[in-house]
């Protein structure tokens, strides 16, 4: 169906609605499909049994034979454990499924790589590890989604720890990755240098402390992070760990006081949070051509009229419909493409940086900060130079020629595309 | 490609091999698809972000609308610790994956089934059932496979205990529903009585435990079960705790000794243990026309040949190779399917009967002991006999029309027959 049908009466919610409702073949927005054919009983004695008795003692005998003999190294498990569904909190797996499912056919879509969504009744980080450790065995990867922080912290380094496939909390790295790339190109396009800004992050919860992570390495020279009782500040009590800490790699000048405060000569805001946070008066007491990322889902902590009204020179949303949407959409499926075709141990924050230079030098439209994430050769170049960077921190185990990362996950992509 | 091509001069074990290794986009035999095109911002938005927020909302609102917008209702989970594949044993979940994967298109192939394997890293039953406890957010019927017993029985024991979706053992009860409808024709087929019939069942393992309980649930009248030791003997402390139990329902002459002793005038033969446990001296002991089952993977215990040459009159295997072949994968398809559409609680013994009644009055051609499991109307009556009978049990908590499961399951493996 088409979802941008203009003569469709429906609202978009409804349309979203039905979207999901009004698939073929049941419902639901992914299915599992064979790749082969079964129409005969000597296909199905090759396709199953006793043809896999055959497989299973040759990868008995040959271990490293189960990758050209299963899907296993093209599918990542994307695991919730629903505390923080998109900006709805802990509503729990089940009501988590439908983001999944999207998810899901994102990864497909963009990038070919098989996703099984997978909501735990297991909260993070104790049950919720145990079960995701022990899928290792069938996955080439995996996905964290939608966990809280700062549980999500404890989980991805217990994860990263334990199991020898990479990890990718997309909410974190995926989001920080993204910020990243268009900071980047924000910072450019106001003819600013990285090192002498001043970006305020609000929001510390897994986004934003990842994305101060990334801008760090980036080199921004002062970052200011701001959580509800205001600038984080290594002495509040009311504060987590994850805060204190923060607050220890930031604020160099030791500013005080709420977000207004915060914001006030500020070269650029970082939103990470809630809904309506940030005003007109905040936004003219930025610096000249203040840049304004209001990246709270769904809706924003200022709406890009208004910040625009306020002198804003350069605005984002986490949304499509802006022409500057700033969407982990962008960088999850080569991040993690990236990371599977090497073989690497983790997703290290350097490769996400090299994934942020990727996006942001790639080809877009004009007046546009970002690429559309339906270019499909976005994902391949960031996979590619993510799986490079694997390569030269020596995390990689794997060591594709130059440019294969980018043909193998464009070639996948298209054939999905071209059947789906 | 082609499995059976006459011209193609490969071993069947290759034929099996490039089967896993050659088809497009990545290795393996199952792929998770997108079921909606994102080929515009537009439906970007509407199956991603923003339109999963409304879904989620809506899920949350509306609880039951979560089986109309995704696909959990369709979906069950595969797992296996790995203990017992095939006949190969403890091999490992890893090397489990090839058969998981085959069995996941047979799934979809013949029932339209969504099935997710999961190979765990997790021995049953203790961590084995945290973990798949863990998965039932995102699942509506959980399949066990090729997990030893007698971990197997506590495994299912405790799931069945402590979920809510259905539980199908097919090692158990699949296979037992197989044999309990090859059986029923063989002895309509030679003449004879269920009740006046001695079976010998060789192999308790999961899948003798559970024939045994169909057989006698069907009615046969002298059932003898023969495990490594011999007759099964509620004395014998070499025995596991489910051989005692057997022992105690089973042999009601009290015959002891050895295989061979079992055979001994016996009906009918029930293999489901080792290659070549069974020689032409014991087939010829059996009672007149005599009924070998010599379902043994991949090798039976007694080859066709053999068997015939010894006088039986009636001998079937587990291989699709042969004109009788008795493979679970008649059965599993429409056990799981009849139990989704009904949301049953469980799957018993009763629906599996029902299940071995509809597979044993299927149409089949002439001189053929069982229907093709190529005949997707079989796993449609099959399904539809299974969910009928949850109903008149009371364990149903969907109630569909009659002839709608049948009608749906047809319908969805036509759709996927028609794409694969």
């Amino acid at each position: 169906m088409s979802a941008g049908d203009p003569v469709n009466p429906m609202t978009f919610a409804e349309r979203a609605l039905a979207f999901g409702r009004d698939v073929y073949s049941g419902h639901g927005k992914i299915e599992i499909m064979p790749k082969v054919s079964v129409s005969s009983l000597a296909e199905m004695a090759v396709a199953y049994t006793p043809g896999v008795g055959h497989v299973v003692r040759h990868v008995i005998a040959h271990p490293e034979a189960l990758g050209e003999q299963t899907a296993r190294d093209n599918m990542i498990a994307l695991v919730t454990d629903g505390t923080a569904v998109l900006g709805l909190g802990d509503v729990g797996p089940r009501a988590a499924i439908p983001v999944m499912e999207g998810k899901a056919v994102m990864f497909k879509a963009l990038a070919g790589i098989d996703c099984v969504p997978l909501c735990l009744d297991a909260r993070a980080p104790d049950r919720f590890c145990e079960v995701v450790r022990a899928l290792e065995p069938s996955f080439a990867g995996i996905n964290l989604e939608d966990v809280a922080a700062p549980a999500c912290f404890e989980a991805v380094r217990r994860l990263e720890d334990s199991m020898d496939v990479p990890i990718l909390h997309d909410d974190q790295y995926g989001t920080a990755t993204v910020v990243t790339a268009a900071m980047i190109n924000a910072l450019a396009a106001t003819g600013r240098k990285v090192e002498d800004c001043r970006v305020v992050v609000n929001g510390i919860g897994a986004a934003g402390t990842a994305t101060i992570h990334m801008l760090t390495a980036l080199g921004v020279g002062d970052i200011i992070a701001v959580d509800r009782y205001g600038i984080l500040d290594v002495d509040d009590v009311r504060a987590y760990p994850h805060w204190r800490e923060i607050a220890a790699r930031t604020n160099s000048a030791g500013r005080r006081g709420n977000l207004a405060e915060a914001m006030r000569g500020a070269d650029a805001f970082v939103g990470l949070s809630t809904r309506g946070l940030v005003n007109r008066a905040m936004v003219r007491s930025m610096a000249k051509d203040p840049i304004v990322f209001a990246l709270a889902n769904p809706e924003p902590e200022i709406e890009p009229e208004e910040a625009e009204a306020a002198g804003a020179t350069l605005v984002a949303t986490g949304r499509f419909d802006g022409l500057n949407h700033c969407n982990n959409v962008l960088a999850f499926p080569g991040l993690m493409r990236g990371a599977m075709e090497t073989r690497a141990s983790r997703i290290s924050l350097d490769m996400c940086l090299a994934g942020a230079r990727a996006i942001a030098s790639h080809p877009r439209l004009e007046h546009a900060l970002l690429p559309s994430p339906l270019d499909l050769t976005l994902h391949a170049g960031v996979a590619e130079a993510v799986g490079r960077e694997a390569i030269r921190l020596d995390i990689a185990r794997r060591f594709p020629e130059v440019g294969e990362i980018a043909e193998k996950t464009l070639l996948l992509a298209k054939l999905v595309n071209s059947r789906a």
